[in-house]
């Protein structure tokens, strides 16, 4: 089961991707919140048509970088409504995720130093927790970039996607015994499994053109996958779809979905409706 | 139950503390590790006598300092036994920890960037699952420091000390519900409780010159408290003493002990012996 | 002078661009050095080939990344003669710099943290000696990015190219008073200008795959421009060209060229040969 | 002249610092301004008393922590005058700046990453162009502590302290021509030689509790002080004074003060009056 290798490479052209979201949330008193749905500051460059984030009602808006280089803003939500839209005209080489099946898994000792914060457990990914079983299952095969492989292929087969089995504080531990989840439970469980593997692994969640939804949803989603870092760098894997993907645009990067929420809201409130969309 | 104010304070005199470990490990193969141990960077200027880091067999050290300012040791341990040895000589001011209950929370909106990392839930602080308690507990008394010392007496009468219960993947809720633990334990309640009532807060080990160590344990260990974000700074909370001490000496903060470990072996190891002192 | 938004824009197609470098230095005796030569993080996703950095004679390599997110290793260089060799192959868009004409200059309250830093004085960018020129000349006109292209249109005339009259310790002020310069001195002075305005402004050099090499020199040799920050993000100008190019491979970013030498010796050591590619 | 080692420690005792400075400026227009003025991160936790910043006319503050651990305010100052208030009560040990010239310089290799930016050329310390001078002057001494104390000793005799001469755009390369300056010029100049012998060295700010005022010059100042790196870590040095003294508050540090100015105004400005104090 690793079927990258014979893909043959569609034809590559250049896209426009436009992308967007709008999202009401409701709010019983003023409420401060994040809100991290701009395109990635490593995307931005790519941007060619401005992409405000908008709000209404209009509140003051505060950009800030975080320590993983996600745009975030901060804001407080008066009571009653709050809409948050924001689109965008993306440039993208139309290239498929790369497939490098010779990168090398670099040793401990080797890593740079900013990949070992994502070796560590984290709030959805307790590799302190999973080590035996991964140690058993993963040891033995090939390492590098076949390992990483072979944890996506696991987790890819192991869980069901089940948009109705989804759960804001769903672990990597726990969809490993429940066998069903989302995209970013898929994504939990392999960069667990990695970390327990010494590999450095970081969650990612973003918009991916050619997405996926399975009936009776018509609507599109975020969607979540992660980067391992082999050789000398970080690589894409998507253990949800487990093949490569055109038209990936990052939006946050963390240790895992509690450092990326799209919203984050400090007290209670609702979500009154949701469309993303990428084209 | 505030006895902080009441007390009148000791007479302060500036302490020399003398503080070492010495520790061994058994490797069955050669394995990376980071040692956390030294005292932290902002007690470099402090020490009064050097305090390197001792390795033997010999092998190289690499020195660097983590996203949280942390001092970090990265070695290869070979097979075999590896004995790590360090001690110093810190110049203290014997004064207690502050108690400031005029200190205010600072509202979301207002609170610097960098603390915003450490309102989020962690590997051992799941904040999302105990927020319904928090708010029920902690909405209706007094803000800024007294709930935060709110929540340092009631995790120190709700949760006993038995060191015999200790389990390194022990989180905060599994605390909650089994209300026993040690000081790792209670730091990590009291910094769940506090992010859910938006308060940073951070964890944090070192060593503690005046520990009391419970019969029928003879020797030291390391210490664990925590800092709390109130006013315009980190301040000293310490739910398993749950009152002010003197001769604290950081060695290490993060979001959890999931970020601090003071050793992390990526492979393997067991424990030889193990020894910490302050005087 | 305003060329940019006139321009009809090439067919974009994507691009294979090979990058690659061989350098060798003479060094009598051990000398520690930092190697800042291969493609920067936020392009290692678009490494369609590997471009380890390969040393002669070998010698213990250790990557780590900086404070800008630049991809550098740490090596010592044994006394005698070390050869430096790397190359890649990099998916490019083909899509010229983006022009963006309606972008806004953010007010300094309004700037994200992370660009503060920018708008400081640095080595070669004396901001603060440049400033009463600055504002007496580009204080009437554009804000935003007509501000900028204001900036790049005034150095790119001001300054002559000239390869004969670089220097490594050359300043922007120097090369206002000058007027000679090389790429890295159009830049020096475009960011500081920049600074002046309280717009943050910060150097890149990498590769520029369809640089002019004037005659009589045939070699090529990296480029050097910089990213001012406007609106949300930060937007590539290139003084020297002052015209958008095509296959621009960033190697690093910093305050200016002090902080991302390309090899950084802590000894003496001489230049032996140098050779740079793109195709 | 290597006074350090003989002389007899003063007897020690805790102190309580009372610090404050009360700061006026003239705007012809409402400008952005970063203040850092604060006592440093690293002494929050010694705070007795609460220091908050007190604006008149009362204006939105917004606290930050810059990439140096700086606690910084980010305002806007309406036309007008702005005046800037705050005092603390700070717990100091009373110890003197320690000695230990048992200190190693760590070779570059060494140097943890964090370290490796202070050595680099900056706005105010040309250690580019200072290079053949200092290791002609300083290669043959010790190494060590000893060296950053030769290199103190030096400027500290090479220099004539001059209220009169005091420039805020003056670097070490001037200083060391003119031979004149105040605190900040002793302290850019030892801060450049460290950088040119591979001693990691950054510029400290802050108040010193017995600075001595010269004649005619009555009121305080803030003072100017640095730090190398040396064995594990971070250690004071003041080629001013050039003798331990008590009392030192750290408000910021930086590369060089271009990095930490205690006020930053994006705009003209004129200074109305100023007073420091510490007792």
């Amino acid at each position: 089961m690793d079927s990258f290798q014979q893909a043959s490479p569609p034809p590559t052209q250049p896209l426009e991707i436009r992308v967007g979201f709008d999202v009401a949330l409701r709010f019983p008193a003023p409420t401060p919140m994040i809100v991290t749905l701009g395109v990635h500051a490593s995307r931005v460059a790519d941007l060619l048509e401005e992409d405000p984030l908008q709000v209404e009602p209009e509140v003051p808006l505060r950009l800030y970088v975080d320590s993983y280089g996600n745009h975030c803003h901060r804001l407080v939500a008066p009571a009653g409504v709050l809409r948050l839209r924001g689109s965008g005209l993306v440039a993208d080489s139309g290239r498929p995720d790369p497939v490098l099946p010779a990168l090398k898994q670099r040793p401990v000792e080797e890593l740079p130093e900013e990949a070992l914060l994502f070796l560590l457990a984290s709030r959805f990914c307790e590799s302190d927790l999973l080590s035996p079983m991964a140690w058993s299952r993963f040891e033995g095969g090939a390492g590098g970039w076949g390992r990483v492989q072979a944890i996506c292929d696991f987790v890819h087969e192991h869980v069901r996607f089940d948009y109705g089995r989804s759960s804001a504080t769903k672990t990597a531990l726990q969809t490993y015994e429940s066998r069903e989840g989302v995209c970013r439970d898929f994504a939990h469980l392999a960069i667990a499994l990695c970390r327990c593997m010494n590999i450095p692994a970081r969650y990612c969640t973003g918009y991916l053109s050619d997405i996926e939804v399975p009936p009776p949803h018509t609507a599109m989603d975020f969607h979540a996958w992660f980067e391992a870092y082999l050789g000398d760098g970080w690589h894409v894997f998507d253990p949800r779809n487990n093949t490569p993907r055109i038209g990936r645009i990052l939006i946050a990067r963390g240790r895992d979905a509690a450092d990326v929420a799209l919203t984050t809201t400090f007290g209670p409130s609702e979500l009154e409706s949701f469309e993303v969309w990428t084209a």
